[in-house]
């Protein structure tokens, strides 16, 4: 195999491929970087060219699609033939239109999204998303185990940054959520250890995750009974929790940019549906985007 | 024990006690709510007095604390002596009024919330807050576990509906993570039960929840280093998630008011900090509230 970048994540994948005995190749911009790997018995390319004709997979860990290109292009006649395996980070449409450049190349392409942080890679409950053709994965299934558990998503090229946007997006909503409930508490003295206490290790896997999962086949079948109360109460419920926060004195900006969310819903005529519907507001597009 | 209030959820709390061989007392304002649970062995009062008048512990099950004055305030020289515990839903600011109500009648009192839906009420594995005088918690608790666990936050009164409101809107945030990620996956026609077996089967038990609880101490320390990725970073990563929200035609407004959110911290001069420094964020008033 063949390792192209040798960032902090770039070296941890060439050090997983390495330690499962694949016989590995390096290569970096500054090639400093390489040596620690050499140390642990990675071959050291010289130029892009000897790094990409040294294997049938080429693991890719740049910054960004930019300069993958710049790194790719002028060895793109030694990549005819091989596997891209791309990790950087971009959008759909970069990860499409890479696919595109990959196969005006000949070359064969996978795009991948590394959702763990550089300790956990190589360890087999790391997960590793992967998009593309499915003979591309299947053929090098063993190789891509070895930097993780591979989870193979589709041969639409973009699902792996796509996945990796939307979980991200759902990160940040749900440290958001947890960071305002613990300053809400926090005006009466709570700690967060103690309110993590019931938080984290209770409400968000047993409760949130558990509500969650039992309206995904409804959310599936797009049919929003409200059955689990209405949009209506729940405009009510974030309603309360505004006005709690503001006379708790903390930030009221946040639930009140959940109450607008709710507000539209009703608006858009989902007031009896569930608050699963918010799905449906979410697929329309409204604002015009700085 | 008597119960007040037989809506639903009154209706399992006074299940819940006959289960565990309470005996029982019930009132409503409309009587025939108590039928079936005469049927099941609870005795029926005729009048409030006399239903506060039956037991040294009086559970209340309304629609919020007007509901509870005006039932209770008539019975108020009845109620002298014995503990109200009221479930009923409200501000912090209310919980507090309370306390001071039923003090000034020498009534004790405890809040409470319940934080499981109907079914699960009697359960061991339902949860049930209370704050309040700890004495009059501890006196009473053999009773109160027999409508769930319950758990003691303190003695501020405020406490249950404080943690039940935080715990509603981190609800509310999480599950408009889910599904504005749900909606961008399914533009390419990924179903929700596909994402789910990522997104909420793993995604946000052992992602989520792993590295918010590994912050907790940090944010308890009130120290916030970039060792997770700087603020800056977190900001670029919200602009990546708006950018391909728009890119695939989904909402941008909820993840640009996360994004929204992560340039005020900034502002504020926390851009060199880990993303959970949102919490002192939050725990300022910025906005005039309607």
């Amino acid at each position: 195999m063949t390792v192209v970048g040798l960032g902090p994540m770039g070296a941890a994948l060439a050090d997983a491929l390495l330690a499962h005995g694949h016989p590995t190749t390096v290569w970096n911009r500054s090639p400093h970087r390489a040596e620690p790997l050499v140390t642990r018995g990675a071959r050291r390319a010289d130029t892009i060219t000897e790094a990409v004709a040294a294997s049938p997979l080429v693991v890719v860990c740049l910054k960004d699609y930019e300069a993958m290109y710049a790194v790719l292009d002028p060895a793109a006649d030694a990549l005819s033939g091989r596997l891209v395996v791309n990790h950087s980070s971009g959008t759909p449409e970069e990860a499409r239109a890479a696919a595109s450049w990959a196969d005006g190349h000949s070359v064969g392409y996978l795009d991948g999204a590394i959702m763990v942080p550089v300790p956990a890679v190589g360890r087999p409950d790391a997960v590793l998303l992967y998009s593309g053709p499915e003979p591309l994965f299947t053929a090098h299934r063993a190789a891509l185990e070895s930097l993780g558990g591979a989870t193979y998503l589709g041969a639409d090229p973009s699902l792996a940054v796509l996945y990796n946007t939307a979980l991200l997006g759902m990160m940040y909503a749900s440290l958001n959520g947890f960071l305002h409930a613990a300053a809400l508490v926090g005006t009466a003295g709570v700690s967060v250890e103690s309110f993590a206490g019931i938080a984290l290790d209770w409400f968000l896997p047993s409760v949130i995750g558990t509500i969650l999962r039992s309206e995904v086949p409804q959310i599936d079948a797009r049919t929003y009974p409200g059955d689990a109360g209405s949009m209506e109460m729940n405009l009510t419920a974030l309603d309360h929790i505004v006005r709690t926060s503001a006379e708790q004195g903390v930030d009221v900006d946040f639930p009140a940019a959940l109450r607008t969310l709710a507000e539209r819903a009703i608006a858009e005529g989902y007031a009896a549906n569930n608050y699963s519907v918010m799905i449906e507001v979410f697929r329309k597009q409204r604002a015009a985007v700085s």
